[in-house]
């Protein structure tokens, strides 16, 4: 499934996007005064092949959790069972990617893809009012990779292709834009490690502070990436390889629902450092996956701002916020639809009888 | 009615901001974790006096529409007759703030404050199932302010009171926050004299080139205010002998709307540099004014970004807008709900059962 997804990948449509260009300029506004919003439009119709492109709605959330055997090196003061005890908060809709959710009209879809302890809901109870629960658990969390490979290839790979069928699902149901999301305590670790390893940057460039950890757990945690990539010296073109070395099964699972909305040519809103790690996989599986990529947010993260560099990305939204669970994308979500909304309800100048310059 | 309002702007509250401080720190996500939102919520808080504050919701964009005399010196390549024609096309729903109030759920309000030339729409046949508009003209737009003063006191006083009265009438319809719009061809001249006339800056350093002039009319349009200054030497602690001298009568009840939401205790959302100039004078009428304001997005006008340091407020969207009409306010509109919204829905740690580190 894998293959064939990464195969389905495509380039985006230059007539389309020439038609939205063209569009833009004939729009009663002065040329470029939407900014950012004109290109984003632009990259929209090449994706969808259409000019202009549907508006991107509904939207559906998708929150892959997942725990890490690398939580046993102190790198963040959270305990291991905040993971599934925040999965029972998004099931009973109270985090904050609920709150945002609500406003913005999405759907959550939260993905057991490797959580180590016992979750505090049934799987079959959810979904039908609120927030849904997929049971797709891979294994009860990563090994320590600082002693070991975190997965095995083969894990590696199903928690990439639980992403692919969950793309598959949301979009089947209707969705016109998939956002990342992410929960697991401990994963700005392996999200480091895998902006280093795909990057080239050093470990102290892309290591942050996560939810926030004092200075002897900072340096500790630049220590244990260091240490990890050090013994597996992962090679940037195997994905697979980097992903089961140094990932986590949310990151995994995060660069095949990117991989999975690429091939079916619909936009992945991105959030935070966790996502654009992901991503950075997905770009290596298939380069045109860039092309459905929209970086929501600059985490405050740095491994993620040097993450969208290196994939040619301009976040939308830039508030310091390094929450995770899909809150920055859903913060940026009004700005994607905006973009394309203005190519259909803006009159030209000619229709609304207005002058230029 | 102006005294009145200015003497009505208090301080935020600070209980009320101490109580959603506290508030932020139990509910489940780590500290800080929203970045700017949190702040912002803080700050509401103190300006509703109470936590958690009002949902800013219903919102309402008010455009305030005038003409330049300094059109006359060929500071900007458009027609004047574009902003009656662009009157009709925000009243027929065309326009890009249309597009974007109708995704926010924002009503929209046109108040013709001092265009010059005949509107193609009569005020009575508007506002019944789309935009409103109000016919409010000081006069057939200001005075060519290289010449003589833009406007007299009494001009210049009447659409400051405008402005708060539009504001009123906004709340008293049950507005919960309003969004500065705009709308006048040549109205980023006056806004960067009155940028430079309340912070002191250098016209060379707050001049842009608003929707897109050439290297020519720019260097012509940085002449123009320079001369305007010079001629007026306007006071910067006598708002209204400011907005007299350099300001446009849509900048001058910008401002009256500013003080009018602050006396109110309503947040009022800023758009860009037309705004902030606004802005400007509105706290040199009243400081406290300030606390009600919230920067929506950093323009690309130079200006703008001057006049959001010498406010001390940070913007919340930045996409390199430039076009206007109330655009980027309504982009950061989501933002300010989002950071509301957070006070309301998410649970605490006890709530969910959620540990802390």
């Amino acid at each position: 499934m894998l293959e064939s997804t990464v195969a389905a990948i495509r380039p985006l449509d230059e007539a389309a996007m020439a038609a939205a260009r063209e569009l833009q300029g004939r729009l009663t506004k002065p040329a470029g005064s939407l900014g950012a919003l004109e290109p984003l439009s632009v990259r929209l119709a090449g994706l969808a092949g259409s000019c202009p492109p549907p508006l991107p709605e509904p939207a559906a959330v998708a929150i892959f959790a997942g725990d890490h055997g690398v939580h046993a090196q102190g790198v963040t003061p959270w305990p291991q069972e905040v993971t599934a005890q925040m999965i029972g908060n998004f099931l009973a809709g109270g985090a904050v990617v609920n709150a945002f959710a609500r406003q913005a009209g999405a759907s959550v879809t939260v993905v057991d893809v490797g959580v180590a302890t016992p979750l505090p809901v049934d799987p079959a109870a959810t979904g039908a009012a609120g927030p849904r629960l997929v049971a797709a658990n891979v294994r009860a969390g990563t090994r320590d990779m600082t002693g070991t490979a975190a997965l095995t290839r083969d894990e590696a790979r199903a928690a990439v292709e639980t992403g692919i069928r969950v793309a598959g699902e949301l979009v089947a149901a209707g969705a016109g834009i998939l956002l990342t999301g992410d929960m697991g305590i401990g994963n700005t670790t392996p999200a480091a490690a895998l902006v280093a390893a795909f990057t080239g940057a050093d470990p102290a460039e892309v290591t942050g502070r996560g939810t926030g950890v004092d200075d002897e757990t900072y340096a500790r945690k630049v220590g244990v990436v260091r240490a990890a990539l050090a013994r597996h010296a992962p090679d940037p073109t195997d994905p697979l390889g980097v992903l089961a070395a140094v990932g986590g099964l949310e990151h995994a699972a995060l660069a095949g629902l990117i991989l999975g909305a690429a091939a079916r040519r619909v936009p992945v809103l991105l959030d935070g450092v966790i996502a654009v790690s992901a991503a950075l996989a997905a770009a290596a599986f298939a380069p045109d996956a860039v092309g459905a990529m929209i970086a929501g947010h600059r985490s405050a993260e740095p491994g993620a701002t040097v993450a969208l560099r290196h994939l040619a990305l301009e976040p939308l939204v830039d508030l310091g916020l390094r929450l995770g669970e899909g809150t920055g994308a859903l913060l940026a979500l009004p700005v994607v639809t905006g973009a394309v909304r203005v190519l259909h309800e803006v009159a030209t100048f000619d229709s609304a009888g207005v002058a230029e310059k």
